[in-house]
């Protein structure tokens, strides 16, 4: 039998409040066996941005990147952010190593080719290196991700961090029962994020066809469950959508294939 | 007989202009064997600082740390520079990772007590792990490192890189035969820095204090010699100060003990 990991990504907003990363660093470091934390940090890149009078150009709530952008999403992400995560965690004892997709050559990507619209130095994922990620794991260390990867020509790249933990979640399932925790402000899925109460506890391939159809899901959560779905595919045991305060427990919207 | 090790420190300078990494990369990448690399990027870190209306205030060329200033060095060490360097050695087949103190806790420090300057988040380092980098590095690893360290409360601290090379290079003696090489523009220790037929070749201990009496060697130069001479006593073999592009080869000025 494998043995389980958790892999946890979690948004921009949660890393980048003292409260909210606080709070989540305890709840991080109190989960038992091997972990890995993605995370993401665009409130912050977008921040910087403007303070060096770099305009962040959005679309579909994706950055554009263009070289300017690609260093300040390095610094933010990769050092910011990450390192700031990872002497949180060391605090809390838990021998955390800061990643990028280039640190070990973990992450590999190509730049994504100008189509309706140029992204610029923005990378769609080839191959996440599970042998090397397992290895680190087992010798006790937990990887904390940022959302860079890089193309092996030497150019960092920015990638989408749902990305980056759906293609860990995978690379790891060779060698491990894996656990996909996505979460966000939200407790899960929601009907109406108004409401409280009107939480998807359960999508398969079946219903998300049907809340596709009907609008209930839209915009940045799409992504969301399509990466989910390709987690599952590629061999990850279970995807949890949930809140932040709730990454130990069983709450959350589950994914599942059928 | 222990493995041979080499343990190179390059300055910011090197490292922030295309041109200058590029060629340090190809040298550093030709280099055969077990390898460590610490940079510096205080150059960058002073211009992000400006472009953010940070003022960088410096004593005797070290930068005093705010809060605000802790930012931008993690920032511009531990991602922008660092990050790029991971990226540019995994184009040219080393694989590199990115380290600062607080990943995989590799150098504990403690905030410098404020004395006749208050230098404000500045680590002085009390233990480098030199068990966890040789196991990094025995996978075929080659650990990058900026100049940040951690207290192990979550406090990230800014570290002289100098200081960083000569703590690591003593903790891997324990395992490895360590050549431990700072570079920076000059080919070596000047009597005058104009003349370039006026290389120191060789000092030690007692050619140190002649030098240090008679003002040849002042300013700078003399935490540099200082860290060299404490990483011989701290079990290294051998310290060279030479320039960039000179790091695989027995120019430069060489220190012994004796």
């Amino acid at each position: 039998m494998k043995k389980k990991i958790t892999v946890i990504k979690v948004g921009g907003k949660i890393v980048e409040e003292k409260e909210s990363l606080d709070n989540l660093l305890d709840r991080f470091a109190a989960i038992e066996g091997y972990k890995v934390l993605i995370h993401g940090g665009g409130r912050s890149a977008t921040r910087i941005a403007e303070s060096l009078g770099i305009e962040s150009r959005m679309v579909g709530g994706r950055r554009i990147t263009d070289a300017e952008t690609l260093k300040v999403v390095t610094m933010v992400y990769g050092g910011l952010v990450n390192k700031n995560i990872v002497a949180g965690l060391q605090a809390r004892g838990v021998n955390a190593l800061g990643l990028t997709g280039a640190d070990c050559n973990v992450l590999r990507a190509h730049k994504r080719p100008a189509g309706e619209v140029d992204w610029g130095f923005v990378g769609d994922v080839d191959s996440a290196d599970g042998a090397m990620l397992s290895k680190l794991i087992e010798e006790g260390i937990v990887p904390i991700m940022a959302p860079l990867t890089h193309d092996g020509k030497g150019n960092l790249l920015n990638t989408n961090a749902d990305t980056i933990a759906s293609e860990t979640a995978k690379a790891l399932s060779g060698n491990f029962d894996v656990t996909l925790t996505y979460c966000f402000e939200h407790p899960g899925v929601m009907r109406n994020p108004d409401d409280a109460t009107s939480l998807i506890p359960l999508i398969n391939r079946e219903s998300y066809k049907q809340l596709l159809a009907d609008g209930t899901i839209s915009g940045g959560m799409i992504p969301k469950i399509d990466n989910a779905f390709a987690a599952l595919e590629g061999g990850v045991s279970k995807v949890i959508i949930t809140k932040a305060d709730a990454i130990e427990g069983a709450s959350g919207t589950h994914i599942i294939e059928g």
